[in-house]
């Protein structure tokens, strides 16, 4: 479902401050391996605070060209979500909040969750692995864990028989619950709280679903 | 997030003859070694098909109780995908579509698709294994190939640029094209195009949100 954008989008971090930009041993692999680039084909560069370049693979690296700046997308959307117990379904929730542009993922501490965050390194490889490949400008931050409490005035809570998604006043933020659901402490916190219908959905899917239904509703998909 | 439903959700196909229903051996492995279930322990069972009951775990099979019929969601939803090249992606589309409660999915042929369609025992235990864990009455149905051009009148295309979801005016049919796009001739069949946002996002991935934001459009979510 990539459309027309066939060129390769790869994360260089700043500082940028010379002409040519050193790719990671894994970023040349895919270039020169999988993708079969060669010298000259054209790269698409991000630091992923907005910053983009259309750039040239050469023998050190990516050769800096056109740079420009593309605005952060507004209002923001931060999803907290439930540690997962499984690693492969931590990878989904990274992978498809980061390419679908969600600004921030938090790990979300709760009185029923059982799963632990999954280590920092391995997350930041599967947001930017997600940037990449949905061609963002925007690397998703990952950080946490926090209690629901600690979350701002403007969450919404996914719960089974919640309601509709609220008219939004700013900045969201999203609360997925692990397995067990929140407790009654939990929901007495009094967030507003959506449901996402009759089914029972698994904590990766309630969260990719739900951040699609905000995406849209706060006018971030044009749909 | 599974809420307050902590009774374990079996499919168990017709016929139901009998007073007690035989489990597979992987249902007997699920409830009596990890769900750790006693004789006795309640269990709800669905034939998939829209019938329910209220059971009871025993020696020989789920001993069966109470029985109802759930009806079928209305609108219908069917999601054509373009079939992924990764086991594990494509299993990542059944399993989230059979829990969000979609009614079937068709693999669908395209110009520029690469992928084959997972057999077709694995796909249905992965749809299965989504019922039982959402707690559904109704299996999704998994057929195809077809082609774009078979696909009804009331047919959505997920295309970069697309636009707003359209006005339903009965079941819909969404059709997910391949990594690398429906071609000019597939878009040319001028089924109304739908957009995800500004990402690339990958097939598994817009399938997914894609069928939970139509869900949502048709009033199947409550949100």
């Amino acid at each position: 479902m990539t459309g027309a954008a066939h060129i390769p989008h790869v994360f260089l971090p700043r500082p940028w401050e010379t002409d040519v930009l050193t790719l990671t041993d894994p970023q040349v692999h895919h270039l020169r391996r999988v993708l079969r680039a060669a010298d000259g084909a054209p790269v698409s560069y991000t630091d992923g605070e907005g910053r983009v370049g259309s750039g040239a693979l050469g023998p050190e690296g990516v050769r800096r060209g056109a740079e420009s700046d593309v605005p952060r997308s507004s209002p923001a959307l931060t999803v907290a979500v439930a540690p997962l117990r499984s690693s492969d379904r931590a990878r989904i929730v990274v992978e498809k909040l980061g390419e679908l542009g969600v600004d921030r993922l938090v790990w979300l501490t709760t009185q029923h969750g059982q799963g632990e965050p999954p280590r920092a390194d391995k997350a930041a490889r599967w947001a930017i692995g997600a940037l990449e490949q949905s061609r963002g400008a925007w690397l998703m931050a990952i950080d946490g864990a926090v209690g629901l409490a600690d979350l701002p005035p403007s969450t919404w809570v996914v719960h089974p028989g919640g309601g509709s998604l609220p008219q939004p006043g700013g900045d969201v933020t999203l609360a997925v619950g692990p397995e067990g659901g929140f407790s009654p402490d939990e929901l007495a916190l009094a967030y507003p709280t959506i449901g996402l219908g009759a089914r029972v959905l698994r904590v990766e899917t309630a969260a990719v679903v739900a951040s699609g239904l905000v995406l849209c509703h706060l006018g971030r998909m044009n749909t």
